[in-house]
């Protein structure tokens, strides 16, 4: 007989949990029969005295299975699903779901609001008009057979006990766990149907994990989590000291993701959507190596496919598809600001987190759950690491519905720095 | 503005808290501002990352000052306090009581009942026909002021935050844990209006600390804590592997103190209350040192008058004290059963908590607090470690309202191990 007290102390002391044992404890955490009070113990001893692979494994697994589990089988091919660990300006999943799809990999994207500097891949798709992301999960089976992608919202109780645990360790200072972090990120691609996942962990101050360090721990554990319950699973480092492409906002990087399918995005911004990409086609079987599946991404923005499906996406699920060949048919903002330089120099550093704070004093995110975004405001960097500027010449373009934007441009002008050196532009692939 | 989660972050790296922090912690989990499954999560950081004496003292501090605080300056001179960790056949408070008021130290002792092996204090001096512990605190500050002696039951509202603490580190694997056991016990003693304090921290088997290091480092820290808040403390640490004295059970108990107090009390059992006496006695300032401690002790013993008071205590609070002289008035049980030896040779092990549990079986203790104890029954040790048995001669004798005492038999027989080899006794007191 299986005693919550006995499973805290063992994790307490040390010891290794059995399968059953951490069942136990998701289960009934789930169901309520174990408090809050005592899984918050549980938590802090998981904090110090962290968790094997297996552990990791079992715990993700338990997570995964304690709600629905979407079924993807009915879809042809090996379903990869990509994740990104958030950053600022972050919009590879708009470019990445068509490009993979154009190269014969199903995407079958379930997305996200959330809370942050701007919103999720859901409300940036919804900034183009009539796009809708609630359709039936057999209607979306459908369209992935049919089209090769489809991205919905999340449908159905999704791991409630992940749920439940992540609104428990935000209380608990029990959020900082490597073992936790990856276990409650694997169970919810596990959940979402992925039979392989590529994971793109950002790092640097613009990250959730700030340094190298931890990000490559984060990393290691999901990709063994993954592996221990059987998913393919690889995961990039990339950078995230400064944002990634130049837009920060909603309808702005719908924008920008068309101009990279267009092959005329940032050279940041498509050069991880090659390298994400890449891994993505390697893990459904669609590419012998790195070079070939690299080839095929840049041969679908070179011949229109990618963009082209990016269209068909649009209009299967009622969006105006029109916005790809005239982007200017998203909703723009009434005021375009400029934020002048305050001297001459190099760029060598931009707080991609103040950048993200400017953007949600535009509108452009939500810190509750109930705010209204703003789709059409947002900021457009003008310069990144590494570029000069003149004094008075513009660091960004602010896209805003109101006049007075006095604190975004201090926050922009603060954090981004300027130095009489030349600044290297910092890598942006840390590791693969 | 104090969070809760910054406190409970900050602990959980180790830092140092403040006086502010400890107290809202405190005051906040006490009113109940601060849920359970916070108060957890801070318990089990405490658990890894322990405390500094200074944060011991302002947690001791702020339990003892969440609830009612006795005052107990209307009693004339240096109110001692003596507080035992625990163990088995621990008569110590009944016979140190009289012994120290004897010598004129004030006896203002608030005791309690708890769960265990036997009764408390309280229900041991409930053995006696009419004594009763429920007297108003006025009434209890002037019996001490006349007698030198008084002992009550907890009255009032002592330490609330200690309680709750208490009841939820039972459930979330933080018992354990030294600067909580430590802050528990010392804030009660302070609450209770102790101006100095006599810790008798018991080691071994039958002991809460099973080894002479964790029983050290309680005795360290409660030390410590005690001399931070500004009251005189020490501590003895005496041995637990094996019963204390010979009676285990509450009347039985009661007849053993009254033979302690006539001198004719087991050698440990008044070993252990003149070496506490004597910290008791120059703690209040009644003796120069302990050589005339002592003498002091032993001489109220020798011309009566430590049991003469033991009398007046009694007839003070209802109880009929003619035990004293005649402590067959004490209720007694219907059966005495030996508990035969089954081999002959020396007693080389009592392993004191299965006794402690066989004088259970009989009904001398509570599990819970709603249990009935049966004041009569008990178990009385007719060896102890080092002495000699032969086949059948008795180990122990039981004091039981019913026959059927096989599982307390055996028990005894079980746990009293005998061997060939002679075996020595262990030292009492492992350290002053």
């Amino acid at each position: 007989m299986l005693r919550i007290v006995d499973i805290i102390e063992k994790k307490r002391d040390g010891e290794v949990l059995t399968k059953e044992e951490i069942e136990f404890f998701v289960t009934g955490y789930t169901n309520g029969s174990i408090p809050d009070y005592q899984a918050s113990a549980f938590l802090m001893a998981v904090f110090f005295q962290k968790m094997t692979t297996e552990e990791q494994g079992h715990l993700t697994m338990a997570m995964a299975e304690s709600g629905d589990q979407i079924d993807l089988s009915a879809i042809e091919g090996v379903k990869v699903d990509k994740h990104s660990t958030g950053g600022v300006g972050d919009t590879t999943t708009l470019i990445l779901a068509p490009l993979v799809a154009a190269c014969g990999v199903p995407v079958a994207k379930m997305s996200g609001r959330g809370l942050g500097h701007t919103g999720g891949t859901l409300d940036k798709l919804e900034a183009i008009e009539g796009f809708h992301v609630e359709i039936s999960t057999e209607q979306f089976i459908q369209q992935v057979n049919e089209l090769k992608i489809a991205v919905i919202g999340q449908s159905g109780n999704l791991t409630p006990a992940d749920k439940k645990l992540y609104a428990l360790r935000d209380v608990t200072a029990t959020v900082d766990s490597i073992p936790l972090i990856a276990s409650s990120i694997m169970s919810k691609k596990l959940a979402a149907g992925a039979d392989a996942i590529v994971l793109d962990v950002k790092t640097g101050a613009g990250a959730f994990m700030k340094t190298l360090e931890d990000s490559r721990q984060l990393a290691d554990a999901m990709v063994a989590i993954g592996n221990e319950v059987g998913r393919n699973t690889s995961a990039v480092i990339s950078d995230m000291s400064q944002p990634l492409g130049l837009a920060i906002g909603n309808a702005l990087e719908v924008k920008e993701a068309i101009e990279t399918l267009q092959g005329k995005g940032p050279a940041d911004l498509t050069e991880l959507c090659l390298v994400l990409g890449s891994k993505m086609l390697l893990a459904a079987g669609k590419a012998a190596s790195d070079v070939d599946a690299r080839a095929q991404l840049q041969s679908v923005i070179k011949n229109g496919e990618a963009l082209r499906l990016f269209g068909e996406l649009i209009k299967a699920q009622g969006g105006n598809a029109e916005v790809i060949a005239n982007p200017d048919l998203l909703p723009h903002a009434q005021y375009q600001i400029e934020v002048p330089a305050k001297q001459s120099g190099y760029v060598s550093e931009i707080d991609a987190d103040e950048v993200g704070v400017a953007a949600m004093l535009l509108g452009a995110g939500r810190a509750t759950k109930e705010d209204v975004i703003d789709l059409s405001v947002g900021i457009v960097l003008c310069r990144k690491i590494g570029d000069y500027v003149k004094e008075g010449e513009p660091l960004a373009i602010l896209h805003s519905n109101k006049q007075q934007v006095d604190d975004s441009i201090k926050l922009l002008q603060d954090h981004i720095y300027i130095s009489a050196e030349k600044a290297e532009a910092p890598s942006l692939i840390h590791s693969l």
